[in-house]
């Protein structure tokens, strides 16, 4: 309450806290009062508070997500498909094209990510654009090529699901369904992936908080879906060298607030294909479960995102770099 | 080029640009070489040039966005509505609740919007909502709430869609189809969106340069859907003392990037009710074509964002001062 | 603290915050316990007590400015400098060149802008450029052109201090000390300037916070300097369309949290001479208590910022519909 | 030049260029021309031609900084102070308390990060907080405990300097020169500062562009002072679980475009303890040339920045974590 708040203002908010089912403490400070609200009531929008008579300021001291969120679930999620996992001591890496272009594209690129060590397949096959005009994605056809190279190179696979009405066909072809980062606030499309029990890649918004992204994922998991894989690929700011900036303290950040796993997209994160392999290896240092990389094997050719995608030998080195790097931290990959 | 960039390298990007169907201009300056590439490639993605050997950087002279431009249409649109116009001399304001809660709720939020001068009423039936356990919006019977009331009051009306499968209800029921800034690149829905012949207020992503709201427009735009009207609505900064900062200067900037109407939503922008009315005048002082606001007539007890909703005689008043900074600046409400 | 602290964390916890000298309340929760601390311990840096044991999160109630805060202080400050006042009806209008350049181009604008009714003169003659190779000002001469004009015209005069050693130069030659953007957070500067019994122009940084501003007027009135004019004038965001994204919405805000006057500046804020008019009268409509704007008789020519400066004839259109706009919310130029 | 530039507009412009120093090459492309402005003119402001009749953009080729970058000086520099080397295979470790408090403080600690392997000493005497209420610094009795600990422990060592008043004292007790964030744009202090032939650490200020830290260095280096090693510490953004964003990818961004070393701060970067070690990790698996890092042996009181300090054993294991992935990318510690 504010320093100047009368005795009648302070009991009309506590009245209309407990009106609200919370159980009130008082305390009387040196130059205010303020009032405790006890109660688990995430729903409640703390604004409406905040505009009362004689309210300095409302805090919201438990977090808004409860599934998601380690205090409630102290053990690491490990999230496991075909011979992959995150969550555990291994370093996951999932690599491949932007874009599914053909057959002998995507096959020469997954038998040479599998190769230097990838696990995941990925592939885009319905591809949000900014532009109308760009290229977007090859769609029934690019799944089915993808189940078949997955088949093919063993790996597990995954693509992008843009609306309600494609998940079907994901659902039927890959292992795991990505929710972009342009639409990690579609909630109409969150709220149908999370009836499913398929793993999810879910990307971090470019202007979405941690807590935000936690949400998100709340989101699915209140629909019954467990199996979320969270992933950073860099927020906007100030500075636009980079495409984004990839937040790498979001790693650290995100183990300590929520048991699920979390993964680095240095590839969309910085935009530049010199810069991806630095970031990668940062991301591995922090701490990241895995990776999402994109290699081509000609970028120049690409028909989206060539710019941002590694060569494969470019690709196997890196892998060498990381390998070590996850030993000197403990883990493997 | 760099400036030690060979020969050999200054080639090797002319052809390639060459094949890529521009017509190249070569400049020799002090310290390095220019190539300008001449040609009308919207969808050449200019990261593929940066990593080519000896090339320094890339710059886009062109914008990426042509419909909307208004290089290529110089006259202002004006979208029409029933009694309500986007883009003339006339500021139009909207107003109602965050979301229909009931007939009796409805109905007289409406009266007292339409009498001080609002001429379209919103009103929210599906809701997009940051946490899953937060009341989602009353669906189709609030579409149909909306019909009833904006018949009644002879007021046009407007409300989110939030996915393909609900356009339909949309369509039957409001006059105005609202994008949120959640779904600014949801690319699937304005591809839907755009098929349609009916007026678009598409709001600016969070963390949405202007640029992209004007390439969202284009996607509606690109599909045959004329009528949009561009909302401010807010973008995500390091200040948090207001939920989000309302970017005044994307009026005037986008008023002379494209001749689509822009409105303001300074109820969103500020998320705090007291600061609605300060920040509804400086839009409509920077030129805004129009406002929409949040009105309740018991905020206090609104199901979702009371805390940003103006009191009905607060609306009453904040109407009465817009119509003197639109006639300072040779406007009328 | 965490919903697992033990009693002996908790403890400890307390008893930490009683040799800081802080009352401690204990309110125990449904899932966590609350401390509630209380005591005026503005220096405490919270930190020190999110890192022990068993604790989820430390907020901090009480703001950590006190003299710069309207808790304290309810009633507006306003600021007299010659004719000129902050901080009441008046709306009080500084214009001139950005850099003095010579007698006949400060003589030349210096009457125009007086005739057009700014009632204080603007001139810098020490400027911080971000190239040292750019114009850095006239120096003292500068100052002693500025003193001239002030009397000549009769009008205050402001320009900038970049160092303590400057100071006495200022306050012989201007009446009102100006700290710019990039030294919002110059201590040294601050501390110094904070001795004087001269007005004193804070402009926020560009990363500044509105809390970060006000704990930069703290700093001068700490000093016994009580006659602080906030200026805002562009924050740094992801947009780069404009300059800086003036942010508008920091007048209310600021006019809530502090009794300090607060004026804005929208040349800086846009960087734009065509963007500088509409956010001129969002500003005055939005609250502010008086506006700083470049103007320059010959901009092609000017040494500095020509680009965002007004002509004459454009800054007397734009004091017509400022009056209007003044008069529309019951103040007046 | 816009679509619709008429032959005088083209023509005015390119006189205008060429009344600047500039050669002027008119390209004709299908929708507009495009003048080609050749000369190295870094002081013109571009905002100048935006404004000019016809004109759509204006865009700069060259970088405004020219001693800072890598093109007109590729040989990497290597700064060297005693036993520490910035810029070679060498990664130094920077380390020490936030403040010096007492010879028994500082000696404690320097022995202490002298054994796990530091190279240089850090220590505040003069310190910049953001309240005036907290503790500043032990001033010039500071700087003569750090210089002795230097020569007690062999090590180089670095302290902060705020005002152009204090250069004489640091430059007669310490090895470095540290520019806070906060002065980053202080050009007065850049001005002294570039006069010395001391070792410089410029930090990059929170709201700083890349292109701004080298413009900042070019203050530095126009001056004569070469010894310039460019330090990243966090910037602004939207996420605030984090005091700021250590933006990893600067590292790899900087070296490309400048032959000055670069380090990074985990300590400010993310105020956090327990996120110092992995964010530490990611900035040399990133390619930096060394870091800085709080270490103080009793943080809980610790006069500053408590909670972001490691305790020595944290220290001592994360230099051994460090070593590894030093080895991992070739480097070593």
């Amino acid at each position: 309450m504010k320093e100047m708040a009368t005795e009648t203002m302070i009991s009309a908010v506590a009245e209309r806290l407990e009106r609200n089912g919370f159980q009130v403490h008082k305390v009387v400070g040196v130059n205010r009062t303020i009032l405790g609200a006890i109660g688990d009531k995430r729903t409640v929008d703390i604004r409406e508070f905040e505009i009362l008579d004689g309210v300095h300021e409302v805090i919201r001291i438990t977090e808004p997500y409860k599934l998601s969120s380690r205090t409630f679930h102290p053990e690491q999620t490990v999230v496991r498909v075909k011979e992959a996992s995150f969550g555990d001591e291994q370093i996951t890496v999932i690599a491949g094209p932007c874009s599914v272009e053909s057959e002998e594209q995507l096959f020469t690129i997954a038998k040479e990510v599998k190769n230097a060590g990838a696990k995941v397949l990925r592939g885009g096959a319905f591809k949000p654009r900014t532009s109308p005009y760009s290229f977007q994605g090859l769609g029934k056809e690019g799944l089915k090529l993808l189940k078949a190279a997955g088949e093919e190179f063993k790996m597990a696979t995954v693509s992008e699901v843009m609306e309600n009405a494609q998940i079907e066909l994901l659902v039927d072809n890959v292992d795991i369904l990505q929710i972009g980062a342009r639409n990690m606030q579609n909630f109409s499309l969150l709220r149908e992936v999370g009836k499913l029990k398929k793993p999810v890649l879910l990307k971090r918004g470019m202007a979405a908080t941690i807590e935000e992204l936690l949400m998100a994922a709340e989101y699915l998991m209140s629909g019954g879906n467990y199996q979320v894989i969270l992933c950073e690929r860099g927020i906007r700011t100030f500075e636009n060298y980079t495409r984004n900036t990839l937040d790498i303290s979001a790693i650290p950040v995100t183990k300590k607030l929520s048991h699920l796993p979390i993964i680095a997209d240095p590839s969309h994160g910085t935009g530049i294909r010199d810069k991806v392999a630095p970031m990668a290896r940062a991301a591995v240092a922090a701490g990241a479960d895995g990776l999402a990389i994109e290699v081509h094997h000609d970028p120049d050719r690409a028909l989206s995102d060539g710019a941002q995608s590694l060569y494969p030998n470019q690709f196997s080195r890196l892998m060498e770099e990381l390998r070590m790097i996850a030993w000197a931290i403990g883990k493997k990959i």
